[in-house]
C-alpha cells in the first residue's frame, strides 16, 4: 500500500511499513534506541513487535496507561529514564501505542536534551488515523487537554493494522469517530462509504482518512486557518472529554465518545449558524448514535462543561471559534457561536 | 548602538530596545502580555521597566530565584498561572530577568499550548551575552542541568545595560567569564582588550561578543559543528556546577565561576592535547584566578564530578567531547581526552 508523504516524514502502511523501519535503523546509527510503550501494549503488542523489527532496542520504558496519565509527571519519569539508561543527543525514541504513547513520547523526545529523533507506531485506529499526521505532542495539565506541548515532526510513521486486533470493540469505535469526521469536514463520498461499514483491518479506510488530513495540514502546518477544519466536534468535544475525565466517580469517556457527542452538538450549531440542512444534521445524529452510546447531561454537568469551554486552547482574545458544517464534506471556520444555543444542543441531543 | 540582527530576530541596545519594544507591542494585537520575573528581578527590575514600558502588563508572575529552581516544577506553576490567568495561544510572555527566567520563560512559552511568542530582557550579564543568542531555552532535570528544552527563537531580545546596576560584582564577575571565553574561542585581540578591564554598564562590549556568539550560532544553528566551540570550559564547568548544586551544604557556584575553573582545566588539556602554548595555558589560568577564587576539590570531589561528565547532553555515544584550543583565538572541536588527564587537570588548577 502506497505511503503517504507528509513534508518532513512518509507514514507508511503494512509490510512497507516494516521495511522502512528496518532500512531506517540500518542506515542511522543511532547511540541508542528506546522503546517507549504503555503497560496494555507492552502485554499485547510489544510481543508482535520484537518479532517484525530486526534491530536491538537497548532499552524499554513503560508508562501507565491512559489519558489520566498524560501529565507532566509521566514525563518526568520519562526524562529520567532516558537519561539514566544513557540516552543522549543521537538517541531514538520509538512510541508504541495509542494517542496517550505517541502525544506523550513526542513530547518527551522532542525537548529530551533539546530534542532528540523518534518515529511513531501507533496501535489504536484513533492514534493511527488522528496523530500519525500534523506533529502536534504534548500532555495535558488538570483537567485541561494538551495545554503543553510542541510541533514537532516524527521521522517516520507506521501503520499496522494487526495492533488492532488488539483492541477491544470501545476503542475501536472510538477511532472511527474520527474518521467520520474526516468524510463529515472534506468527502461526503467517504462519509456515505463510512456508513456503509468498514473492514478496520484493510489499511485501505485508514489511509484515506491520514491521506484527507494530511492534504489538509500540508496546506496549513500551523492551524491559521484551514486546519481548523480538523476541530469539528473537538472544541464542545474536548470540553465534554475534560469534564468526565476530572469528575470523580464517573466512566471516563474515550476521546471519540466525546468527540462524536460534539459533533452532534455542533451539527445542531451547524443547522441553526452555516446552513447545514436539518436532513444532514438529523443523519449526523442517527449515525454517531448508532455506533455510541447515548450519556444523559444534568443541567449543572452542562454548566461545568461551558465553564471549560472557555479554557479550550482554541480559544483566542476570549472568543470562542466553532468549525462548523455548511453542508457534509464542507466546513467553515471561525464561527462565534451565541451562548444561548449551547443549552438547545444539549436539549437536541437529548431528545430522542 | 547598532542591533544585532540573528535570522529569526533582533538584539537592540538601550534606547532603540525600548523604541523597538514599545513599537512592536503597538502594532502586534496580544490578547494578553504577560510578563515573568523571579522575586530579584521582581524588587530591582520590574519598577524600572514599568517606566520604561508604555503598554499594559495584563499579569505578571513571579518565580522563586536561583538554579535551583530552573526545575519542571517551576515549569508547572507558570503554566498553570498562565492558564488560569486567560493566557491563550495569541498572548505573549515577556522575561525580565536573569538566566533562570530567560531559559524557563522561553521553554514554558515554547511549550504553553505548544508555543506563544516570547520576549526576552537579560537583566545580568550572564544572560545579556549568553542566552541573549541562539534560542536555547530549558530547565534541569535533578542535578543534571539544561536536560529538558527546545531551541525556539524569541520575538527580540532588549539589552538595557542599566539593569546590570542592580547587580552585586560576584554577578557582573559570573557573566564576564562567559565573555572572556567568546574572546579564548573566537578573537584574541577581544580577549587582550578584555583584560585590560571593562565598563559594564557601557554596552560596546556586551554587543561584541553578542555578536561573535551570534556568528557562530548563525553558521551552524543546530550545533552539529563549530557552535561546540561555545561550549569551551563547560564541558567540566557544567559537571562543577551540578556538583555544587546537589551536594548538602556546599556553597553554589554561581554558573561563570564554574565555567571560569572548567576553562583552566581544559586549558590545561588543550596544551596536553591540541598545541595551546604552555605560555598561554598559564595566561588563561592567571586571569581567570584574577577574577575567581580558587576552590579546592578533594579526591572524592573530583570522582564525583566526573561521575556527572558522564552525563553531560554532549557526551554522544558514550563518548565524551571537549572543545579545547589551539591558541587563545582558535578552538577545535570533538576532541577526545583519555579519562587519565582528568586528575591531572585538576593537579594543575590546584597548584599554585
Amino acid at each position: 500500500m502506497k505511503s503517504v508523504s507528509s513534508g518532513t516524514h512518509e507514514v507508511h502502511f503494512e509490510d512497507l511499513a516494516l521495511a522502512a523501519l528496518n532500512q531506517f535503523l540500518g542506515q542511522k546509527r543511532y547511540s541508542k534506541v528506546f522503546l517507549l510503550v504503555d503497560k496494555n501494549t507492552k502485554i499485547h503488542c510489544l510481543p508482535i513487535f520484537k518479532k517484525l523489527i530486526d534491530h536491538p532496542i537497548d532499552a524499554t520504558i513503560e508508562i501507565k496507561p491512559g489519558e489520566i496519565n498524560k501529565t507532566i509527571a509521566t514525563c518526568v519519569k520519562v526524562w529520567q529514564e532516558l537519561s539514566q539508561q544513557g540516552g543522549d543527543r543521537k538517541s531514538l525514541l520509538i512510541n508504541l501505542g495509542g494517542g496517550v504513547v505517541t502525544d506523550l513520547g513526542g513530547f518527551v523526545a522532542s525537548t529530551f536534551k533539546r530534542g532528540i529523533d523518534f518515529i511513531n507506531i501507533p496501535t489504536s485506529l484513533l492514534a493511527m488515523v488522528d496523530a500519525s499526521i500534523g506533529g502536534k505532542t504534548g500532555v495535558d495539565l488538570g483537567a485541561l487537554k494538551n495545554q503543553v506541548g510542541v510541533i514537532n515532526q516524527p521521522k517516520m510513521v507506521l501503520i499496522l493494522p494487526q495492533f488492532l486486533k488488539t483492541l477491544e470493540e470501545r476503542q475501536l469505535t472510538s477511532g472511527f469517530a474520527e474518521m467520520l469526521k474526516h468524510g463529515l469536514i472534506a468527502d461526503k463520498k467517504y462519509w456515505n462509504e463510512l456508513i456503509q461499514g468498514v473492514d478496520f483491518f484493510n489499511a485501505k479506510h485508514i489511509q484515506y482518512s491520514i491521506t484527507i488530513k494530511n492534504t489538509i495540514v500540508e496546506q496549513d502546518p500551523t492551524e491559521q486557518s484551514i486546519r481548523k477544519k480538523l476541530n469539528f466536534g473537538h472544541t464542545l468535544g474536548h470540553a465534554i472529554e475534560s469534564y468526565f475525565l476530572e469528575k470523580p466517580g464517573l466512566k471516563t469517556l474515550l476521546h471519540g465518545e466525546a468527540i462524536a457527542i460534539g459533533m452532534i452538538l455542533e451539527g445542531y450549531l451547524s443547522h441553526e449558524l452555516t446552513g447545514l440542512s436539518k436532513l444532514e444534521r438529523d443523519e449526523i445524529k442517527k449515525v454517531m448514535l448508532t455506533h455510541f452510546n447515548k450519556i444523559s447531561f444534568e443541567p449543572v454537568d452542562i454548566e461545568i462543561i461551558l465553564d471549560l469551554l472557555q479554557h479550550d486552547k482554541k480559544n483566542e482574545h476570549g472568543n470562542i471559534n466553532f468549525v462548523l458544517l455548511r453542508e457534509i464534506g464542507d466546513a467553515a471556520i471561525d464561527i462565534k457561536v451565541p451562548f444561548a444555543l449551547f443549552a438547545k444542543a444539549f436539549a437536541y441531543y437529548k431528545e430522542s
